[in-house]
């Protein structure tokens, strides 16, 4: 490892209701196969190689999910597992994954359940947001925007940083359908996908300086803690006296280093089941399937069956979900309001 | 029972696919419970009670579906099931009950798969059917027409007989839509339910009249056949070599005695999902649901499951079915086509 590597901190926390009933609380969305071979959190530790410049990953995750982390972690590629005792949010996870390494480490922080299809421009992006991070600024990747999204935050781009980036000029929150139209209109906003790099130190001294509770009780829980190995345990009392908050409120809608890389890299967030239709491969009549299936007259449909033969006639826009003793059977559109089902929310 | 009983024969042949997956070969349409509380076959006895002018049933079925229809015969009913080594179609079937009754005696020829939501006008037509085929008329119920149907065959209304019914002018085979638009419109044609009154001696001559060979192949079952009390057996080889016909191909096309009572009485053949969506009971948004099911913003959807749990979100006319092994989800325009679906093919 050279010692300008690249730390990858990915974070497997929450649970999810949006890809109900195929995503549950026992096996939530990072640990199934969504998009080709893999599961999502497979594809977010393949894609930091060593030969890309990467170290050994930290994975921050709850006690719940630790079994699948450690079933799905690939051979020899070392690496720590932080286990929380409960989930505490991002600004708590970042800080404990940054005070197991190095003040001088450059972490790039990660979702577990995004998919990436441009895994060079991944790359790309993630040494330019590096070399940003080194220079001391707390870099946001700036998903190109490609739709008029109201369920991502926005970052407004501002003045160029050599030819490596941009100042953010400015967070914004979840916008309405016409603020997200202008945003698309005006060219000058990506969205926030929820992936920064970081120098460690400079991480450490904004989150003191903006949340210095939430700095002492992560340094506290920290020095607490005990490792058995590949498994760090934070010290049960300090860590559930920290306030849970993210990352982007705690530190980068304060600090006034904040900084952007643009990445188009093929982003989702497989926010839904449309959301994934979109992110598959899919036959000429545009449908998806997965497991057995017979379709007859069907368009832009999306089947998953973890058994039973699902037969399909005459269906446009819709998904199926078979899993164990749920079946979903939702309109592309209605994929919103799964997360609401009251299947989804008593799981 | 009084000398002018009617005797009812149910017909319980066939297996059909086309409310697969619910349907299956070792569970047939009329053993299933799918209108009201019943099942067909049961709803079909249940109509013809002694109350209502009608003897104990005579029903005619296959080896392999006679468990269900002992299963499913009510207690104190009597009556005798006549068991067929294989299907021979309906002339055949109607030849062995008419050989097990008395020579004056009237039959009434019910299929066991139809749903008939109105019993008092059911029971009001096969009274005026057994006084017409007293009088030596082969009475056809004709269902009166309620759409432009291409599945059915039609009966073109004659001169009336007395106030009772009317001679059959026409028997016409199964129409494309143009004509069938032009039946409805004309207002002289009703459907051919297969439905018949028939006095047992006047049924055998026009037999022996239009197919002689049956008429004595059946006579020859009847006689190497026995009775083990409630079940009658007929001789397997006499029985293996009549030919398979329909009992309109065979008798109603060629005699010169067909008759029809009119018919309106909520009647449908179940011929698909979307014709059992129809017979069904709905709430306001048109929505039936079997099992348990979670609907949210659904508009005349069925659901159908024998156990998972189904979820729909947004859709719009479509039929879902969970049984077992098997999920189909189809709209009400492709329930036509569930029948060719390889999993009904090859069940």
């Amino acid at each position: 490892m050279s010692e300008t590597a690249i730390h990858p901190v990915v974070l497997c926390g929450g649970s999810g209701t949006r890809l109900w009933p195929r995503s549950r609380a026992t096996k939530p969305k990072p640990f199934l196969p969504l998009v080709g071979t893999g599961t999502l959190f497979e594809a977010t530790l393949d894609r930091c190689p060593p030969s890309a410049g990467f170290a050994a990953p930290i994975v921050v995750t709850g006690t719940a999910h630790l079994e699948h982390v450690e079933a799905q972690w690939p051979a020899g590629v070392g690496g720590e597992v932080i286990v929380e005792p409960s989930a505490r949010n991002t600004a708590a996870a970042i800080a404990l994954a940054a005070l197991r390494l190095p003040e001088d480490a450059v972490m790039l922080v990660c979702p577990s359940d995004h998919h990436i299809a441009d895994r060079s421009a991944f790359q790309r992006a993630a040494l330019a947001a590096a070399e940003l991070a080194r220079e001391g600024w707390l870099v946001s990747f700036g998903i190109e925007a490609k739709a008029p999204e109201t369920g991502f935050g926005y970052l407004q781009r501002g003045e160029a940083i050599g030819d490596l980036g941009f100042k953010v000029a400015r967070f914004v929150e979840k916008p309405d359908l016409d603020r997200a139209r202008q945003f698309l209109a005006d060219g000058g906003y990506a969205w926030n996908g929820g992936i920064f790099a970081f120098r460690v130190g400079t991480f450490l001294a904004e989150l003191a300086a903006h949340r210095p509770a939430i700095a002492a009780q992560a340094r506290a829980a920290v020095a607490e803690g005990h490792s058995d190995g590949s498994r760090f345990y934070p010290g049960a009392d300090a860590f559930a006296r920290i306030e849970s908050e993210s990352v982007d409120y705690a530190v980068m809608e304060n600090t006034a280093r904040a900084a952007m890389v643009p990445a188009d890299m093929g982003w989702s967030d497989i926010g839904n089941w449309d959301a994934l239709l979109v992110a598959r491969d899919r036959d000429e009549e545009g449908n998806s399937v997965t497991g057995t299936a017979d379709l007859v007259g069907c368009r832009n449909v999306l089947i998953e069956t973890d058994g039973p033969r699902v037969s399909a006639i005459g269906l446009e826009d819709v998904v199926i979900v078979v899993d164990g003793d749920e079946v979903l059977v939702t309109t592309r559109a209605g994929a919103q309001l799964v997360g609401k089902l009251s299947g989804a929310v008593n799981q």
